[in-house]
């Protein structure tokens, strides 16, 4: 049986907003964390408060500063992005792509998971997949197993990753979207785009998965129906 | 045979202080690594700034604010700390200290890694122990094997975890520290207290604990010989 409580690694992006209403769904109560880390697409946080609200979820916004500094393209606005054709995750990228923020998921679980303990829910959501994404290691389900049981022996108290999205396509996530009551509404404010552009930039590689999954699902992306404000 | 480059959780108190004099002996290259996150006894940073100056190593503070705010006595200056009686380790304690900060060294181990990845180390070192303190379960081995685990799978990269005072007793400690050059004269002007009075309040159980070790060690801690001035 699913427990009662769950905390969600929520950025206010397509996979993360599929998550939090999986989770209502699933559980009685859900809290949302949002991390600032000075990304470059902060538009995100704002997108966050916005979907957290339509939600009705509590929603707790931690503030890292520019902890990743140099250390990620994804947080420097003068370094390029990498476009599709670099970062496909079929075998043939031999190095991480510039957007890989090293430790990020590690980082974000570990702080959820002391938030988790506060809260007492005792199941955790992030919105990786192996699937779609740019082979970033900190997304595999090798990682994920491993986060679970380095957090148990942290805290001695079992909490529980779902990574409800780990083996799907983008085209299943927005399938999955589809059947969750309220999402695709959510998903109008959601954003995506690596460069935090609105409407999205659609040459970075998240905008270019997104349109794919979309696309493959026969589903109109709502973030591209109208101009949404989001404050 | 030992890696080249180290990084040291270096937070001025006496464990680190004796990880960083040890990694000093072990690597060619070593950093130290202190958080800020606004902890009732700040006066640790400004030994940290002072002993990493005196072991001449590269030093940088990453300030997370109040990150662990309402999570723990050791962020809250109003909380009552437990005295030495509360918080042994010898199978009496049924709930975690006050002075736990849930997550704590999961989150400076993420954090770590993510620098150790930046800068070609190969080694973190973290001053835990499991044999004198307070029942933490982020200081006993498993957590630390586990979380070396997470980060290999997370980084992709091998990054080995050296907790060498894991099995020693806080006088095995201070024998230790007597035979790493320069290191009880470092120790001079750590923090202990978890009050982060100076001279130490003698009463908190880290001032406790400290204090037996030296004594059992037959040693003076060379915190109590002078009033020493950190800046």
């Amino acid at each position: 049986m699913a427990s009662r409580r769950a905390l969600v690694v929520f950025s206010g992006g397509q996979d993360s907003t599929t998550c939090l209403y999986l989770a209502k769904e699933e559980h009685e109560f859900v809290s949302a964390l949002t991390f600032a880390y000075a990304q470059r697409h902060a538009r995100e946080i704002e997108s966050a408060k916005k979907i957290a609200s339509l939600a009705n979820v509590e929603h707790e916004i931690v503030d890292l500063g520019p902890l990743f500094k140099g250390l990620s393209s994804l947080v420097d606005p003068s370094a390029p992005l990498p476009g599709a054709s670099e970062t496909t995750n079929h075998g043939a990228v031999q190095q991480l792509p510039s957007t890989f923020v090293p430790g990020r998921n590690m980082l974000f679980l570990s702080l959820a998971a002391s938030r988790a303990y506060a809260r007492d829910c005792s199941t955790l959501y992030i919105g990786v997949s192996q699937e779609d994404f740019a082979g970033y290691p900190d997304c595999r389900e090798g990682f994920i197993k491993s986060m679970q049981q380095s957090i148990g022996a942290a805290l001695d108290r079992e909490i529980t990753i779902q990574a409800p999205l780990m083996h799907l396509s983008k085209k299943q996530t927005v399938e999955l979207a589809q059947r969750l009551p309220g999402c695709l509404d959510a998903l109008a404010y959601s954003t995506t785009c690596y460069n935090g552009s609105h409407p999205p930039c659609n040459t970075c590689n998240a905008c270019l998965l997104r349109a794919r999954g979309f696309e493959q699902a026969g589903v109109i992306d709502p973030l591209l129906r109208s101009a949404r404000q989001l404050c």
